[in-house]
């Protein structure tokens, strides 16, 4: 079976791509490269891809958002927002997972893939709308309806296998995959050293994983938040 | 009110697009870019915006879709197949227009716009699943579960005033709104001059529409397809 894989270089995205090599898929990485404040990631997505070998199909796409003037990702002269706060942080791009399905949607059309899988999650998250299951669901009917593989036989679908799991458990389904997450970036804020600052959603609910899945975090802080 | 109008260029986006003026909304027309055959349709655009004096608020977006191998519009190499048969034609671009609405409601929210006009059409069509009730139904269900400006108000939307319209109706609405036409383009695979080839799905669609409303088109044509 051909998956795309939607792989930022993040710690989920990482885990869901050891998840679909170890199923035995035959997998289309897809990074998209829309301008955000944490290219690093990118950088760092490389260095996963050559460890897994998969270099020579994984496909980057530019897409430059930085017309979207309202999330701190896109825009670089707003500070992104402390993680501490219940609401949905400044770090929420408007759509940008509903745009990222959109081009691996595309992508999966074009090359005959059944599977689009992506590092959503529900439980440890920011509250963005566009990483929970109603979200997920209404985006398959999507599929269904509205492409020409869906319409004719389909056979083409979202997967999010981290949605209701922990970032603890996330973490640990990694672990035993064998994944490398001192090649992995989650961190809105690094610094010129690529260091993560210890304090944005993203680095706040990485800490609280690894604290509960019981080992320390490989990459490097500025400082670490402890709850 | 503010509304989002994905435009291209051609027939039925420029009839939207007056739709929407004569309504009295607040415009952002939104034309995106994306590596099209018929590129000239970008270049007509603008003189639709000038003739609204909107050239200012007007939008662009580069988005290159060259990748997507399978269809004629975005693989150069492909012919343009001939409109004349029943099945999907080759100018079909993966899930183009869930593309094009992704990022018109990634501009929207960021905006602060309630509604994005498009103009697709199920009746006098080419047989594009993202062109049909059931795809807007499903993407407007992604909105209101998927994007922040859904799930806090609610106020975030797409419409297709020309869903159920025959091309004639269409031409006939826009002529009451004083559309000039002559400033559209449809065709796929015009030549050098930007004259359309009058034997694409786009063309054949197009000239059927003129008939059906009783007037020239005014655009011309290297030859004129007859039924």
């Amino acid at each position: 079976m051909k998956t795309v894989v939607l792989f930022s270089g993040g710690l989920d995205s990482t885990t869901v791509l050891a998840m679909v090599i170890a199923r035995g898929d035959e997998v289309f990485p897809l990074t998209i490269v829309y301008g955000q404040r944490h290219e690093v990631e990118v950088r760092k997505a490389a260095l996963t891809l050559e460890r897994y070998r998969l270099s020579h199909r994984a496909k980057t796409i530019a897409l430059d958002l930085s017309f979207l003037r309202s999330s701190s990702l896109t825009n670089h002269t707003l500070v992104v927002t402390d993680g501490s706060s219940a609401a949905i942080p400044n770090t929420y791009v408007p759509a940008r997972n509903l745009l990222f399905l959109a081009l691996a949607a595309a992508y999966a059309e074009d090359i005959g893939a059944s599977r689009i899988a992506i590092g959503v999650n529900a439980v440890d998250y920011s509250g963005y709308p566009d990483c929970r299951p109603e979200f997920v669901e209404a985006f398959n009917r999507l599929l269904a309806v509205g492409t020409k593989r869906g319409v004719e036989s389909g056979d083409i679908a979202v997967e999010a296998p981290l949605l209701s799991l922990t970032k603890g458990e996330i973490i640990a389904r990694g672990l035993a995959l064998g994944v490398d997450y001192s090649l992995t970036h989650s961190c809105y804020a690094p610094d010129e050293e690529g260091r993560a600052c210890g304090r944005c959603d993203s680095c706040r609910l990485r800490l609280k994983g690894f604290a509960e899945a019981g080992i320390a975090d490989p990459v490097r802080y500025i400082e670490r938040w402890t709850a």
